[in-house]
């Protein structure tokens, strides 16, 4: 098992019970979560050495915070302290045609304040096999920016491989700023993750034949995106999740994976949801695992969407299963069959 | 945005937690609700000043009620206070197979013993445009029965639009006396509204080619009705729910508008229930929005059964969307993706 | 209405709740349950003198679970008390692809540790006229297997008619002994129940055609393995359950009655789970009671089906429903309507 | 151990969870319970029979009210159905020096309704030793204090001991209409309980220097209550509660008993209250057994109000202790130390 | 009843549910608060015609925010929409020896960053009768302190009468600065409301012989802070709590009220406390009340102190009882006996 | 600050809702907690590396168990995994005079069936300064027994000092067995532990002018207690908790500490309690720390007692306080006054 470092933002997320809008509310379930740490969790869950970096402020919600991630066996020691405040997002959970709906309230966090001498990368990577980052954290702050791109010439410099998830958030940026800042971290990066739409929102790279509104997702439109982010940026793989989603309450789910020279094509899985979100972030954790952990290209990608699938099936950002659970589910076992 | 009113009944509703049986349950959820006040609730979130009339008995139980109404954006000025007690009625929801179970108890409400001083007609209607009732309102006594007509009278008198959803309720009334009471409200009626069987339950008016316990649902045979209806009472516009329960989990839902003219249809929604009571409801409150705004017969038509549709996912009586998520509804996007 | 007496052993169930998985747990939903007991809470529910035979430790969780039997209509007079706990079950309930995770903390429970002299079998079976036990029973421990003989023989003495469902519990112990083991109870039986599997675990007659996990099953199968068990235990009545499980959330059910002579088979359900646990038991609670009323063989089957399909949309072990809502079922309203 | 009848009115209590009043409440916890019914409990608990008659509605929420008493061990052999509703009464729990708000919803209740021939006093009273009722019985309606009457007399025939709580309801009846049918009935009683204001409230006999609501009563004053009852009524012992309330969190707890010769004072108990609905219900519980128990006067007044300090620190109307827990507390041991 | 104006900051208040640490959290319950808000409910409790004046968002927290204001009667016309984001206050709330532990997370909310032209004084003021604001509103920013500046201008040169709570908070601004900013708006007010600790944190005037730790207050020393007051400020009357905090369980609460002439001091009351927060502002809404209706000196204070007090034990920042509820206790009954 | 080892038997504890009885409990709140991993959480939050030594099932409740252990920051690397089962125990709460009533189902647990092959204590003590056990360790089995003395042994080769709370329990021993088991393990220990009542259970040594279930406890008595520990074994320290149990819900609290020379006498709180379960090991918590901080006597018993003081007024077994709120109320703050 190997030291994984991810580093991003990490928030307070408060949902409305069952499908309550939020003017009927009158309790929140409290959660944390955050594309990165999502990822930890993943992988300390199949057994890595996970680390999560972020910086949380000094108060009991910082300390709750770092008390869950250690909880679920991800280490926490180059978690700086300080700023002003936890993100928080706010989440009403869709049902049927009505979709979530998040309302972000992450401005002026700790870590999007945070400052390069919050960490040491150097320190940081000792030892470390893989770091894994995403798209929002750039988009924090500039900073956070900077941040990011130190991290990443420290992992190079280490040899570190370096996964990254586009994950793209309109609401802390634009397609043209992201487009500017990803690219010049792609430079870094060894493996791409994608969703559907990732890559036309960051980098204009557009699936044809595909209305993501609609669910039609075409595969033969995402391997020419696969193609394209290898040809511009140079990665090793790129892998991109394929939601269609049929409704709030029903989606069918799987992936590409793509190594510069193969395609290969996860089973689709037909999911009713318990909580989508952190479903990439899931698929990411797993992807990750099966690339430490040398599986074939095509065990990989079943891997990465078996994990991911069982994901919208907990509630919560964090994917709490095991690799016996996700290698079951692989093997073919979804009849949900209890056993006793 | 217009003066709207309705009057009606509001009861408490008394739910049992999740899907438990009643011999289950250590408590019950509640909210309060009611076919002209759930209108009432809509039209006030689409921006239109809703005035809903009803009479409430001067215990907590009616101030909370009222209360709750307020919440929502609906002004209570004309509300009377008095009486024995408030209605309530109690709902087991059902799941797959089995159907919800609701025990009324609303004998000897504040509204069912209201009299005809309780309110001032001529105040309530001044500046208004629109006033709706159902048939649960003169099916509650015949005091009831007597004030509704005098409230279609001076609606009438001042050139108010009325509407009305048939709604039977077998526990309340017989076939018999219904379609006696209901004939004579419906000479004062401009637009109609009835499910799949109110037509028929009330009015002996009845679907061919169509057995609604097995789901199946004839168009033609419902054209008929929507003609028979316009026919008999001279009402200006039928507006007909079409429900198709495959079970207490998973329905269609779709509409009929039929202008004297033409027939409009609207799209077919599969949903995946949160809470169905007060969808017919919703799909009233949506059709007399549209109805003010002048959208053209097919958008109505459509923004109705969006609205209702949307409604089948939400908790309560009440239908907390806003006119923009149905248009976007109405404008295709069911897919239930997260915005973010 | 009968009296009915059943035997083994109830436990406390502790789910998590909603989806949450164990680690996620700050508390356990509880309820009692066991294959036994849910039976004569079925049968109680249908309105016959249900005696319910046990062992409960002397402490208030044993008292707790006699009460609860006692509200549901279940007569506890013969249930002895002493021993040293209350078996528990803890279950962490699945979605989709996910599926229920059941682990038992049974072992010690007082019913493994009762002996003969616990229960007088004239006293209990005197008025009776059947006598219902099931595989987890004599599963339980060599003393629990010896008073099981004990009661069938005194019930066959008697001519109380007698029912076993296999419910082959791999936990418990092997398929050799438990094939050793029912072998010679079956001799005493006169209608056997058995799910889609314990067949085959039990006494190694396997259905063809079959892929249990995939979900295919072979009616054909299915009936070879009835004709195998009446051939080798001369029992008069097989009945097996058949579960395509789709997803932990979704799974069609329909069974086969053979009555050595004609095979009857039930119409199938598809159906979208509240609680899955106790399935099987309802179903034999519906058989019993549909062939202690003379049903014919066909109404019996879709009886049993019928009440055991609404047992899935209600919590808890105990399937809460009445003769007439099964009725209703059985006679075609799957629709899930509301009346009102 | 004896049989014991008790006969009135048993309500569904739906009360605001918490400290919340009615318009901050989205839910209600239930609870049955009704001042004969929560003495039914009281001895079924201390292993007596106990037989609770009363008139319950056809429907959901009467079945759930009979399965409640029958978990608690009450018989519910002579419970008429029929009727048109279960009464109700809503509660929002006092704190400190807010008190608690009683709403009651239980007119047109099915025991309200009820008629002599749905309650065939010969069998009901044979074998019994003993019957209780209270004052909210005859309140209820004139058909029920009709047949209150009768089952007076029905009981006294039999040879029946009678007791009767004065519990006066000024919701239910006047002071002098409660006068007048209190006193006819007086002369079958041979116990009768009352608390610090009933006597004057019923009869208008006042404990001189007495100020109830600033709490202060006089033990002196309330001797002469007792001795009038005695000497208007003829009955053989007269018991009075003391509650000494401090404010809706703290009261004291005290009881006289008086059997026409000696005076008998209990121990006072300051009790930090849980819920003390039912207080003077498991008083009369506690003092009827100690009766039937043939404890000493002193034994009797201390186990029935050592028998309801403890109802004070459980939820709900019954008082769910057993005999071996308040013989504990009347033993001296109030200390609340953990056994372990 | 009177047009009344408060302006101020209104908060989205997270409380750990019972008496958990943050880190133990599951949830939060939620409700809104905020001083001003809080006199605002009061008054609209007590039939004035309340006006809140703020900025939220235009987000569904905001829109909940409002509906709730609205649920509680108070009018919202003013309120303006825009800017960032709903302040946000998190509560663990102590119990005994352990005290509250409030997280502030208000910093770059709406109103904090509201312009003067968010608000039209002149329109706001047309009619009304009183201002209220506190010492928290200029503390959220120097805008919101130019903001309060203007209101008292405005408000002075219409007549209407001007209250001020001084509210000092020590995480929003220091001694210093809240002296200079308050003082300069002291000139506008009337009336002064203060805690046992306010005048010596904003204006350095210290009442002698106390130790408000150890929950030791002096009378005296508080006259002599009130004639500073007046002397100093030329307001008219000011009234002063009195916090004896004998832990987070307990507490008394009295107050002293000075019209410049004669001092009047209230009963004091010892509360077993639900819910504290929102104690000041209830006071000072009842004061409001009781001076609009003129009330006499000593009803006044008496009047205000009755109502905080119930407030004690009240959930949630509003105080929901009605002016019929403080009489009553401030006519002597706090014994908290149920009414039925 | 230091490396900290405990070892014994942590445990799910189910507790019901509120003040709940068994037979009312539809679920049960759930945490983990036993004696000596309630210490180690209490010396991890003052910042110690705290070690919990015990053995766990290979089930999803012993990895739950050990992630809360992991949460609240301490070490879970020298956990044993195996054996049978968690141990479990019910907690029913008390108020006022009713009890806690805690039902054990700890038999068979993995711990009690541990071997001494399962901790390598050369290991687990490299570096330690403290070891801690309570008397429920060696009370579990005589393996543990045996385990507890081989541990005792290393700690005392390696100069790790070392404390044990006597901790009886009656339900697991006899005085008999405890005495001698007890007063083998004596021999190693520095620093004894006790409530008013252990010294008397386990080793015979009463306080003289002592009633511990009326509350009255003699300081003279207990200084005794101290002296004939010392002399007995030779221990070095003797430390005793006072409870003066008033009722449930308060709690006198104060302790005395004997240096062999000098007695000291903390503060005595009053306490209305939350949670009183772990009350007696957070004072073994604070203890520790002061002594390994070197704390004065005085200072030393004073922040065990508040320490304790604080854990009544949490949930849960765990005492989540920080050594900075420790010492503000051992600075004399317990106004439990809000700061803000």
């Amino acid at each position: 098992m190997a030291k994984v470092v991810t580093f991003g933002e990490i928030m307070l997320r408060l949902q409305t019970p069952d499908y309550q809008r939020y003017i009927q509310a009158k309790s929140f379930d409290a959660v944390y979560g955050g594309g990165e740490a999502n990822v930890a969790v993943s992988l300390a869950n199949y057994g890595h050495d996970a680390y999560y970096v972020t910086k949380l402020p000094e108060n009991p919600l910082g300390a709750a915070c770092e008390s869950e991630l250690r909880k679920y066996g991800v280490h926490t020691d180059y978690i700086a302290r300080g700023g002003e405040r936890l993100g928080i997002y706010f989440v009403e959970k869709g049902a049927s045609q009505r979709a979530s709906n998040v309302v972000y309230d992450r401005a002026h966090s700790s870590i999007s304040t945070a400052k390069t001498e919050d960490f040491d990368w150097d320190k940081i990577f000792d030892g470390a096999k893989w770091f894994h980052f995403t798209g929002i954290t750039p988009a924090v702050s500039d900073d956070a920016a900077k941040i990011s791109l130190e991290a990443c010439k420290a992992a190079k410099a280490r040899g570190v491989e370096i996964s990254c998830d586009l994950n793209f958030r309109k609401k802390l940026w634009s397609s043209e700023k992201a487009g500017k800042v990803m690219g010049e971290l792609m430079q870094y990066v060894d493996v791409v993750i994608a969703n559907e739409e990732d890559a036309e929102k960051v980098f204009g790279i557009k699936a044809s034949q595909t209305d993501i509104t609609s669910g039609k997702l075409s595969d033969e439109g995402y391997k020419e995106v696969c193609q394209q982010l290898i040809d511009r940026f140079g990665v090793k793989k790129v892998a991109i999740t394929l939601r269609e989603s049929i409704s709030a309450s029903v989606n069918n789910w799987s992936a590409l994976l793509y190594d510069g020279k193969d395609f290969y094509k996860s089973k689709k899985y037909t999911i009713n949801i318990v909580d989508r979100v952190g479903g990439g972030d899931s698929f990411g954790g797993g992807l990750i695992h099966a690339l430490l952990e040398n599986y074939s290209m095509q065990d990989t990608i079943e891997y990465a969407v078996a994990a991911s699938c069982l994901k919208h099936t907990i509630e919560g950002d964090f994917n709490l299963v095991s690799e016996s659970e996700v290698k079951a589910l692989m093997g073919g076992d979804g009849s949900g069959r209890v056993q006793r």
